[in-house]
């Protein structure tokens, strides 16, 4: 608002006032800014998207604007600031009135940070992961005594299982109603590689179709509001770059708990550039998500993994998704380490199902594959989403050369996120990175190190300048 | 920016985002908000004041917008977030990326929030006090050995002995140029409560010529620039409503040191409802201020004081003036409590500064009061930076008298400081309450119990209704 209206003067309001505003039955809670001179009309609010759409409020009608109540539930913030144990009931109130839009950015990454590292134990976890399931929508279906469903907890650029192993295990069968999320901070979630092959912007009713018709999907979760305070916690994590083991824990868990699954099986890639970075940690993290699952209903089987360097060639959201339809294509240059590593994932889940043996599994899973049923089923999910997309080609790339005949020792799992991160992925879908060769290889003077896409030559000379000042992802020994 | 402008819609700047503005030599990096629709011309970006003032930008002229600069100090802040002792040079990285404004909202929210509570050990605060004297300005006193100053670690309203210490010290000769911060979360700081008396925005020559005439100043510290960190960081604390005990040792001993203070009394009330409840936690808190302060080379005498309700009986900018004036008048009903205290840190300060005893100390001001000599040195004082002011009146009040005869047994500090705030403290000067009993005093049926001041209706509603529905900070007895 105007400084100089009637608000601002008359009422004490000072800029960054946290003030209620009503549109006929609705309300919400926002943050003033005041601005000078002819910016706005005097006795005109600017309202932001998010709040027009809460308020469902229509330009030129009058607002009516009053000081917020205070939100009591950030004295639990405070009480988590220093250092003290919240109950259920407290964290409830606190992901109630997140999730009713009723705090303020920086409110939200105080709660976030101090709730980051390992600050929540087990009990306020399980806290978190109610508080947000009680918050959303929640998925039934009917008739169906298993709902399976697989997450990764990420780190690892080009970890793309997620549609091959929903379609491995759905083509055998079993219900698998994937709904995923959007990077958080790395180059490309699942939802935001499926969009480029199809759409994933599902509403429940389209999700349950999709399901009914094929016993699974591949949608993006967001668009169905299964934890409304996930996606308001998430965009400031994204921004602080932050996860926080127990707000992953939550974030996690309840989405699956909401989306009515029964069984899952949760991958913990661990490697020195991973996000998790030692077995310790990981078995530590394996306890929780078991733990917290059993507490709330969900069995999970955690498998800790080799994250020591990507998985596949391709990263970033376009260059995720040739992996995928070359492992299903079964082509000759498919990624052998992706594959595998959705065979295993699929294994457990039919191990979990069928109660068979990993290796009994395992036969089960690659016989899908490679008869060319995963395939199938595939493209039958991606049909009922609404069909296949042409993927989009980057505008600008950018191949570099190794300069001397070398062999690749390590590849730094964060730089390359971030290469990919700063070519534009997963904002552009085809902007990223596509690798030419994995720890282990050697490569001729001369021969391709990497491909970088991007959608803007700012992007990439950005990508690039990181890349040769101090974000090579690459330790190389010269042959 | 608008969202179909040419930086928005070509290089991949999205909403949010974090850009660089250059204008001449200077630059700033700052938050992309998008804005749709005719908000602003196509081509145009809007600033906020500060952006405006650090690059000195003129209306009209070309802006250049960048990507931001990985802001490498993060990765400290999120190795902090992660529970890791930070070491001295990341804590001056953190610092100087936050006083060259580098760091977003969310980003110093995020840093606060995980450095609160106990959460920083000696070694940082020591490191976070010499990073913010680092980045700001430092005065020196020229031929002067010993340079005193006082501070109240806040939490009591009311509590504003600072410009009778001030007085009284400097009527004796001693040299304590003394610059106050303006309120954090309380109703008043003694900045706030100066400047209804007289002007307290000066620059660094105008301070030096008050103290060059006086011995002594009441400025506010802001304005000298002397820890253009804090005053980032005190923006954030206080929307927050937050002030961590690590953050707060910096934060008092920066501006201490930066003022070129060598002798300093800290008080540290204790009480239920005050910001240190414990003697425990206030000898904690003593501990390592004297700790902190011997490492950064001042002498720190900290008083572990009453806090058990308000000293005085004005809240906010204009009442604790009055009562200010009352002590030094030596008026009847001037408040017996604030003299006492005041007079009990004066004393401390000549102990310190004439290695005497407490009890000699005490003769001594309570002369130096008694006398007149501290008024008239406070009237030099005034006079210098400007001369008085006349105390503005408050537009509504309302007192609250009570239904029955009853006696006073506790008030709730905290309760007490939001309603005062509620009313309008410290924005509008002449906001606030005005006691008229204190613990342990009986009143009869329909005697006055406070009476509260604030120059909107909307704000003495507000205030009254939390007073009536959750925020009476008086316990009493019926009689």
């Amino acid at each position: 608002m105007r400084s100089d209206c009637h608000i601002c003067r008359s009422e004490g309001f000072t800029a960054n006032s946290r003030v209620t505003l009503r549109f006929n039955e609705n309300s919400v809670i926002a943050t003033l800014n005041v601005v000078d001179g002819q910016l706005l009309p005097s006795g005109t609010a600017g309202l932001s998207r998010i709040a027009m759409h809460r308020l469902s409020a229509i330009e030129g009608q009058k607002l009516m604007v009053s000081h917020a109540p205070v939100v009591t539930s950030l004295s639990h913030v405070r009480k988590k600031v220093f250092g003290n144990k919240l109950s259920d009931d407290e964290i409830a109130d606190i992901i109630k009135d997140i999730s009713a839009h009723r705090y303020s950015d920086i409110e939200i990454a105080s709660f976030l940070s101090v709730c980051a590292g390992s600050r929540l134990d087990v009990d306020e976890i399980i806290g978190l992961t109610q508080a947000m399931v009680e918050c959303g929508k929640r998925l039934s279906w009917s008739g169906q005594n298993m709902i399976l469903d697989k997450h990764c907890i990420g780190g690892l650029p080009g970890n793309r299982t997620t549609p091959l192993v929903v379609s491995i295990v759905s083509a055998a069968g079993l219900v698998i109603p994937k709904t995923s999320s959007r990077a958080i901070t790395s180059p490309a979630g699942t939802a935001d590689t499926m969009e480029t092959l199809t759409t994933v912007n599902l509403n429940l009713k389209e999700i349950q179709c999709v399901v009914a018709d094929t016993n699974a999907c591949l949608a993006w979760g967001g668009a169905v509001n299964l934890s409304p305070a996930d996606d308001l916690l998430i965009r400031i994590e994204r921004a602080l770059d932050l996860d926080g083991e127990g707000q992953l824990i939550a974030s996690v868990l309840s989405k699956k708990i909401a989306a009515g699954s029964t069984h899952a099986v949760v991958d913990i890639p661990v490697g020195p550039t991973a996000k998790v970075r030692s077995d310790k940690e990981a078995n530590r993290l394996a306890s929780l998500f078991t733990q917290v699952g059993a507490a709330c209903g969900i069995n999970i089987r955690c498998l800790i993994t080799d994250g020591s360097q990507p998985v596949g060639l391709g990263i970033g959201p376009v260059e995720e998704a040739r992996d995928v339809l070359s492992v299903l294509q079964g082509d000759n240059d498919a990624p052998l380490d992706l594959r595998e590593r959705a065979l295993f994932l699929a294994a457990n889940l039919f191990s979990l199902s069928y109660q068979e043996s990993v290796e009994q599994g395992l036969l089960r899973a690659t016989s899908i594959l490679d008869s060319g049923k995963a395939l199938q089923q595939f493209q039958r999910i991606v049909q009922a989403q609404g069909g296949i997309k042409q993927l989009p080609e980057a505008r600008y790339q950018h191949t570099e050369l190794v300069p001397e005949a070398c062999a690749i020792t390590e590849i730094d799992n964060r730089k390359l996120a971030r290469l990919a991160k700063l070519a534009g992925a997963p904002g552009s879908p085809a902007a990223g990175v596509r690798l030419h060769a994995k720890v282990g290889d050697t490569l001729s003077k001369g021969e391709p190190l990497f491909t970088l896409f991007s959608d803007s030559e700012g992007e990439r000379d950005y990508a690039l300048a990181y890349y040769s000042e101090q974000g090579n992802p690459f330790t190389i020994n010269l042959t």
